[in-house]
């Protein structure tokens, strides 16, 4: 398998991204660049943008950040009514700028673009037909596939070949499409990743999808619905429909989007995600009952969580360390050890309040647990006296097939090591997870809602296990 | 006046910054790079180093953050064992590298360096003086003088020189100069801004001065004390020695500093921040009772006073706004009105959370008021019910001349409005400030210890009158 | 035909661009870059290299010249024996990354990539089969269908796949292709454009294909020939082979590329390019014999024609104009109109010298004239008495097909208006062009040899007039 | 003496660098600009202009090129009617942003500005004095002084102070002085540098002070004539008005401006670069008679000798060598030895056209020959059967003094070899060096006029010999 890859990443079945489009509004480009600007923490290595008139379509993607990548300059030439706006996840540094979203590609004189957050279970074996007859590859994105099968389709009209590609494509999509006068929104039957239609207040009206409503908010969109899982959402000719290409079925939210992904202002599968993480944290303190002088988060992973655990606890929360607002992504490394910089360089504890204490960290979850190693450790030397930690989600054990980039198996902590050995390894007095029974609690829907498979290895649809050895290889 | 300055800022009296110095470690302009780091909160506008191997001094500056001005390569080009850094506050955008600071000269064959926070109210008599005298100035800083001051006393001797030099400057300095094989710390009698002094732990040793402890923590260093108001300190000859120019007096610590300018994670006049902040919170919740669903503050501003005020009322605290981390210093701004566009850029309320509170906002101070408008709007339109404010200081009346960059009184919006009419401009049900006597007594510390300036117009030393006016000609 | 392109240059028939390609040396990205560094004046637009270690293949193209695009850090990464690289002509400031080369997909396991230098003149139809087939396409240009062309023919062999491929392509190409262990270099059987291959001396040996010699001199290699017109170069498996897939034909050598194109310390065809210049410039004197004070060149276009012109004719040469060497690609216009400012600031005319003088200027081609004007009226201004100009080749009044990008002929100045006119416009007092017969005379070579097109219309391959049409609905 | 230095130049004596500045136009910045972009091959480390609208006073300045340093936004921020500017030479890559020029200070409510080109002779003992009175310096430059001495004469009146102040200071000067409301242009009584005055065509008229007559060229500005030696001229209230400070005396003009330093569409001394070097040329070919098939320059350095000579000998001039205009300031080395790589990539031997030849090759000037040796073997390595070298000056054995940044004497080829031993060195077949008889010729003026001092070590100042030594220490 590696004879044929050019590409850092050979197809590289998992990552995080985030997804907006605009349709039927004048500042289709700049409301693009404001969704995908709320959306920057789902994707923080690239972004790109695809505009249309309804005749002329342009694009422009870069690396890099949302304002590093766009101009007021860039976006003025991004002219036209409908665009679609896609943010990559920094898997590792040796990404690159093919692996860009959207995807934009022509044939028989129709231009499609598309913007992908998820991940295709059934892309290798659909690539492998594709490529017997006579389909080439330029990326190795599995969101390429979608083009090949829309285009090969396409003599049968839009809602066929719709219904014919998406019926073909199994695993995690949320997924925008856009010709040159249309913008289709589409997720997958199981829903796992969250996808949300709002209706724009500003100008003559017009209608946002995106990954979180957090986007909305910023551009003062009014709410309407989730894209429902299994809809096809069509925008055409000023109208709006939608077709259902699968049987009716349950769904499999992705509780890790609730845990840790989306952000906290946000309502993901109808439920504020502030509201369910606090009540994680509630049902926390319920269930790990310690005694200590505070409750305190890392900032910001844990800080929902942590008000609901101190408020069910009673045990005071404090900010027992302050972050520095002007980290940028890359500092010096000093010469001579500094115990803990990495740590200490963005969040310093605050040495003279930790003096003595009995803390209880409040994390949203542990993957692997370097930096929770070093994090206790600047607690201990900063003088805490105790320090407990409790993780608002059950151990991390099983990978992702669904589109979040969770590193191997063999580098899960909780993989590999018992709870006990894990506080042990991380330097803690103690260490309690949330139980799998008090997360789905939080979330204040019914348990086969989810997937749960990163907790319990329960995979909704069969994960191509084929692909992934010969992805190791 | 205005024919004689070719700078944007002729004479500008006040501005805000961080010092840092380290003497006798190898790595000190990495060491002073880390400082900086830590005290970036003090000065985001420019950033040098001035280093010296004993003999050899070099320097390099320029405008941006600390690790946007230094490179790996430029610290390894600063070589030496003695170096001292400065961070400067950004007052506005015309600001100019020649303002940048160290500021360096030589004189008979000595380099004199000097960085210095706060700001001297005889600069202009001094500067008048030594003009009759020959001098010339390069720059618009009033740190400029004491250069002149020292080169003209050189022949005495360094204490005497220090003498000379000290006793003729008035106003607010915690100052580091530097010479190839000495660094001098030198902090005004009042002891206006913070300064204080900590011994290396990595290494062969060696100290270092900084404008506040958290520069200690990063680098891994001991706390010893603060260098005393009134206190000239030598470092020399790997020596340590103070020199006291000035009669003993009652300080005038600057409380503004731990209302708000210092990090929270730091010790101030030997006080932590962080405790003082809470207190302040605590005493206004005794102050200011108010019957409401939930306290929070707008991050990071009031965070401290709001856990201080939720412990003390009883009442929650929320975080009803959530930070967007990537928010960078510039984005391009909407075409169209989108209503709190700047506030929700940064921090978007957490709208289904929001909906139908009582919300009471902790903020740390109320200068122009025009940024509090803005996001009390924003929660009212989030659905938020009532929406009270308190605020951990008294309303802020009066200019400082000692060194923070407050805006003129005529925009200080306490000086021009009651409290009552704070509140309708601002949109608040009700708007609560702490007593000074509140206060004073979260400090810890008793009332003449700290000059007042601000709220109560008491200025320890006469202003300079006659420079203000001719600064407005 | 206008909607389906989201691109800035839909179609785009023309363009000249340079490629160098290394097989079997350890350092071949490093070798490759050096070959587009001497390439650099047929493409400044962007620059791109793909490298393969046998197994591997990564790639790296960026928008700029190539020592802007390529760093030490970048090249490393390129690890490898085999490379091909791209140097791209910007023919408008609109061209885009997508349209950036070398050109890489995989296709069953295997990756193939793709450095094109020419113009199909069947792209359109081949393109409008393979999209019957559900091929897409993700670019403009024309060099993508050779990737789909070999992609289908691939589980015939490589031999095979190739002959089957390029049989399919009409029209004007020197490219190189690679797949993780192969390097090809094919030229068509009309040889339009120059193909080298050399010898490399250094490490242990290996080859370079490269559009001119020059790119061999700067590597230290050895000429060894040209690749033949209608030859398929194959290195694979440290060997070397040749395929031949068309009937024997005469060639048909672009003799622009002797003109102008080429860089005169290369050979092109066989011919010293300075020579073919100087040769030129000697027979334009025996053609046109002109009565003045010296013949100048504007550097560096008419240079090696006026040593030509200068050495036959007697009249001394001289540098009546001098090149500023600090201007770089853009530089800000003056608010008031400074006469012939464009022209100044980069060829000052030498005043004192051409007062009252009577000057033949050598110029190489004349296309639009609007240079031309304006470096006239310079030369006048600083007190030319006489201006005469000679050109180096034929009115130019034909458009090429075959890969330079010539403006259409509508702003071809010969196309429109006389000789006589033309020295009229252009405010001579005599022009004179090198006839044909005196053109080719200096080549050394037999007429039968060269397309000509662009002086006498005809064209070897019939172009794509249908495409044509479309291309500018 | 090392200790009193925090710069990387100490008192560094020597430069060359160029000045501009622009009276009476409210263009003035732009056209100080554009003055400086003709200037550019005077100093390529760094840029400023100085401006002032009669009342305010502005500045920009920063490592780089001009067109790198200034923006179209820069430029419209200096907004005012007079202007100077000044470019640098890069002397090492150490060098500084505190050493840009114009240097500008404020003394008693009124701006200075100096723009220098030139080194003077008594500074050290000059700063001596004035540190003696107190004045500070926060530059190693020279040109510090006269902003002490004009500072501290200031209450005598503007001419009274400019004649204490020049009169006081001995060396090489051209110099452009300015305060808000007053340019000031000063040549030394030697005149060692040049400074011409033109007057402005466009607009509503205004003067030009500038190096050379190309900056006048390019803005379309009439020359009138150069400042005289031993002039301060004095452009006041709309008017112009001259002083002379000194006695009458010879001047002493730097005959290597004409050999090397000066653009050749400049007029130095009264007369015509361009034609100087050409009979230097003439003269050579006269002295040196050599047999061979051709004669060439090493673009651009031996050009027009290069010509002289050719037209002199009659053997004709050819371009042996093609540079390569995309060559930037720095570029990639090779990991294997490619032989004289540095030389090819710029230069490229026309390897067909040198082979069995035997080739003259011009230089202006032979400084340490490490250049010259390796563009030999580059020759010699392309096929060349003899390569002589003729060079249009003499040996260079003397430092200068006065303003061009020579190597120590150690580090010049001719201090330290007969020239029969350089020509072994250069591994040439022949050498010969243009007569200090023939060169003083060339330039068509008296022998007295001239300062020939790198040629025959007569010094028409005596330089700080005390000072020189201190430098070294």
């Amino acid at each position: 398998m590696s004879q044929n890859n050019g590409f850092s990443h050979p197809h590289r079945p998992t990552h995080e991204c985030g997804v907006c489009g605009i349709y039927g509004h004048e500042d289709s480009s700049k409301l693009t660049y404001f969704g995908l600007y709320a959306l920057q923490h789902r994707g923080q290595e690239s972004a790109g943008i695809v505009t249309s008139d309804g005749k002329k379509v342009t694009t422009y993607k870069n690396m890099g950040l949302v304002p590093e990548v766009f101009s007021e300059e860039i976006l003025q030439r991004l002219k036209g009514h409908i665009s679609i706006g896609h943010v990559r996840y920094s898997t590792t540094g040796a990404s690159n700028i093919i692996n860009t979203q959207p995807l934009m590609v022509s044939h028989k004189g129709t231009t499609l673009a598309v913007a992908h957050n998820g991940n295709l279970t059934n892309s290798m074996s659909l690539r492998r037909d594709l490529e017997d007859r006579g389909s080439i590859f330029q990326t190795t994105m599995d969101s390429e596939v979608v083009l090949h099968l829309m285009a090969r389709a396409t003599q049968k009209g839009l809602d066929e070949a719709l219904k014919e590609t998406f019926t073909a494509m199994q695993g995690a999509y949320s997924m925008l499409l856009m010709t040159a006068d249309t913008l289709i929104a589409v997720r997958d039957p199981d829903g796992f990743r969250p996808l949300c239609l709002g209706k724009l207040s500003n100008g003559n009206g017009g209608y946002i999808v995106a990954s979180e409503t957090c986007a909305l908010d910023l551009v003062d969109a009014e709410y309407i619905r989730d894209i429902e899982p299994g809809e096809v959402l069509i925008l055409q000719n000023g109208e709006m429909r939608s077709i259902f290409p699968w049987p009716k079925q349950s769904p499999h939210f992705c509780i890790f989007e609730q845990v840790y992904f989306a952000r906290p202002d946000s309502d993901i599968f109808g439920t504020s995600v502030y509201l369910a993480r606090k009540r994680m944290g509630k049902i926390l303190a319920r269930e790990a009952k310690i005694d200590a002088d505070f409750v305190m988060p890392f900032p910001d992973s844990g800080n929902y969580a942590a008000l609901g655990y101190s408020q069910e606890s009673g045990i005071p929360m404090e900010m027992g360390v302050i972050r520095n607002h002007y980290v940028g992504r890359t500092f010096i490394q000093p010469t001579q050890s500094m115990r803990d910089f990495n740590v200490k360089v963005k969040l310093n504890p605050v040495r003279n309040f930790l003096k003595g204490k009995r803390v209880i960290i409040v994390e949203d979850s542990i993957i692997r647990g370097t930096t929770g190693k070093s994090r206790v450790r600047a607690l201990r030397e900063a003088g805490a006296k105790e320090v407990h930690m409790v993780v608002s989600c059950p151990p991390t054990r099983h990978g992702c097939y669904y589109g979040i980039d969770f590193p191997s198996e063999s580098q899960l902590i909780a993989c590999n090591k018992s709870v006990e050995d894990i506080a042990t390894y991380l330097g803690l007095d103690s260490l309690h997870y949330l139980s799998l029974e008090g997360l789905v609690e939080a979330t204040g829907m019914p348990w086969e809602n989810f997937c749960l498979a990163c907790f319990n290895g329960i995979y909704p649809i069969e994960p191509d296990k084929s692909f992934t050895k010969e992805a190791l290889d």
